[in-house]
């Protein structure tokens, strides 16, 4: 059945997009007060017991260095036990499960788990490629991301008549719901001719089938479920989660029409959670690019595979669709400050189920939404977390 | 009481020093290995549920990137779920915290937690100087290891007469423990005036005062303590453990003659095992200079504070000493691979409880081994975990 032993009593994020006003600390600070003022009876921040913070690139970019001993000062919580958990792209739905565990351990009562990202400050030249020019072992044969997940694109339309336009009515999708997220890097609808005709970055994905470099942090509450009557009587519990790794190189996958570590990540969620597929009522998932989302919603047993890209098209996964699907805009839409990520998904999730999502709301019919990342060099890590309104 | 909710069945390093020859990940291969041949009724890798993995640098260094994706493959273990935990200096101590929080919640059965990292391949001038080139805040003001300790030297000097001899019995002794540890990188006995006349580095920290740039990598198995006889019937329990972060930069500091975080991570770490200092047999500390030490064992609780100098002088903290401290050569003669670092002391604590430490076996009273880190700029985080063989 189900676990349901952690409960996420606040959660909330900054306005994601180019933040060069606010430096790495402020941005942790915004989230940490947004998720506090979430909190229905009112939380003070000196009730948390611990911290996780996300935080992919502290070393890679430079600027931020150490987030997990600079975090708890900058948000006025110096001494706190606080602990930087990095996992390539689901480095925030990673913390997020370790956060839950440590509460579920009995050690800490009350746990915050806070995403930051600071990606816009340096350029690529500056972070990524000077990486490239001391010798990284991945940037120095040129595999940006792109590269790394085109050949899935490929592959997809070879074996399954996966067109263009199917994953370009993706982003047409996630831009029409992140116009709706008042959190939304880009808040402005695009058609599917605006993504065919725009730049091409690596055949067949164009600019907007790709999400943009954005700044962002986002910050969930969690405590033991017992705990939870003293901050809400409108509670969302940790259901299950799931991670799984891959073969990290290219080279290695034995197949370019699934993401094989979501596939292991999902099921390890789904029998943890004690739910199926059909459960879940709406997902917030890894939609870095177009092709991204459509094997997702194969690999996490949504659609069929093969059937994603049709399924996309014909709206199944729209705001009204059977399985709706990055109703916050996605990372195409929203933006994708990598450590931030999975914890802004899951304050979605969150706000879906508690009915908060405004005119993103949609129907809760049996009260579980899921969120899910995937990445590292092509996709050696999935995490899947599933949350529940069910006690 | 005692928590002893989780078992270590298993703990192993590589032999550690400059290993060019190695990979990142072979050295995390080889470290596996280790645990897994020291498990008393023998251990299948499949048996492990979940990893974490310690590395610091990965992202800084450039050449091993995403630790949590490429360890599982790399050690025969693709698929399962793997974590990347970074806490500065005390990443491995922290990741051994997690880990056994991950079995304490229930979710995961058997844990590895691994340390590993490179610190040779790469120049400081390439890695760290490199970073201070593109603006990195800390490593463009010149504010290395040494200048951030140096001042909690001259500030304990002149407030309790410690003296440069005092701080050089460190490195002796250690160096004495190292050269009994056959997995240490320094394997050779020093003398007081050696250190004296090492070459400055900054005042009053000569060379000898100062801890290696050591490659290494080190692990342990941890299970619930309900499953501990499935593996050994020796087993090692974790009693307590604590965590604190302080203000991270100097300029916040309000005492230059303490470490802040390491009394209050030792302060969670005892209550939370239900001991007093008095009570631990032998002690692993965070000696990345020998004032470091001193600190440590006033911090701790193991000497009161500004004796620390004096104790280390008269012996107090040797093989034979009233409370041994660093058995194993510790950073000084051992090394720093910092992500391994915590979980290589862990190891020799394991070793020293069971007994299985040999010319640098100590008596255990009271079953009680301490392991502890410290770091970050300025000392911004500390981690302690407390063993016992008390069930």
């Amino acid at each position: 059945m189900s676990w349901n032993r952690v409960a996420v009593v606040g959660a909330g994020l900054i306005k994601f997009g180019e933040l060069f006003e606010q430096s790495y600390e402020q941005m942790a600070a915004g989230a940490f007060q947004a998720a506090v003022g979430s909190v229905d009876r009112g939380f003070e921040p000196s009730q948390v017991d611990a911290a996780f913070v996300a935080t992919q690139r502290g070393t890679l970019w430079g600027q931020e260095g150490i987030g997990g001993n600079t975090v708890p000062t900058a948000i006025g919580l110096a001494g706190i036990p606080c602990t930087r958990i990095e996992n390539a792209c689901p480095s925030g739905s990673d913390a997020f499960r370790v956060g839950a565990m440590a509460v579920a351990s009995g050690v800490h009562d009350v746990v915050l788990v806070i995403g930051v990202e600071k990606m816009r400050d340096k350029s690529t030249e500056e972070g990524l490629l000077s990486r490239a020019a001391s010798g990284h072992p991945i940037f120095t044969r040129g595999e940006t991301a792109p590269v790394l997940f085109a050949p899935f694109a490929t592959r997809h339309m070879h074996e399954y008549g996966t067109t263009r336009e199917m994953l370009a009515s993706v982003a047409v999708k996630n831009h029409y719901n992140g116009a709706r997220d008042p959190f939304a890097h880009f808040q402005n609808e695009i058609t599917v001719d605006d993504v065919l005709a725009s730049p091409p970055v690596c055949h067949p994905l164009h600019l907007l089938d790709c999400c943009p470099q954005t700044d962002g942090a986002a910050a969930t509450l969690l405590v033991s479920a017992e705990r939870a009557a003293e901050f809400t009587d409108r509670p969302v519990f940790v259901a299950g989660f799931g991670v799984a790794t891959d073969h990290p190189y290219l080279h290695e996958k034995t197949t370019f029409t699934a993401l094989k570590a979501t596939t292991a990540a999902a099921e390890r969620a789904y029998k943890m959670a004690g739910v199926e597929p059909a459960q879940i009522d709406c997902a917030e998932v890894h939609d870095c690019f177009t092709i991204t989302e459509i094997l997702d919603i194969e690999d996490l047993g949504f659609v069929e595979k093969g059937k994603g890209g049709v399924a996309s098209l014909d709206g199944e996964t729209s705001l009204q669709g059977r399985i709706p699907v990055n109703t916050s805009g996605g990372l195409l839409a929203k933006g994708h400050p990598i450590g931030a990520s999975g914890v802004a998904q899951l304050t979605e999730c969150w706000w879906q189920l508690r009915g908060d999502a405004g005119e993103r709301q949609v129907e809760m019919r049996n009260g579980y939404a899921l969120q899910h990342n995937v990445g590292g060099r092509g996709s050696g890590v999935s995490v899947v977390n599933i949350l529940t309104t069910n006690a």
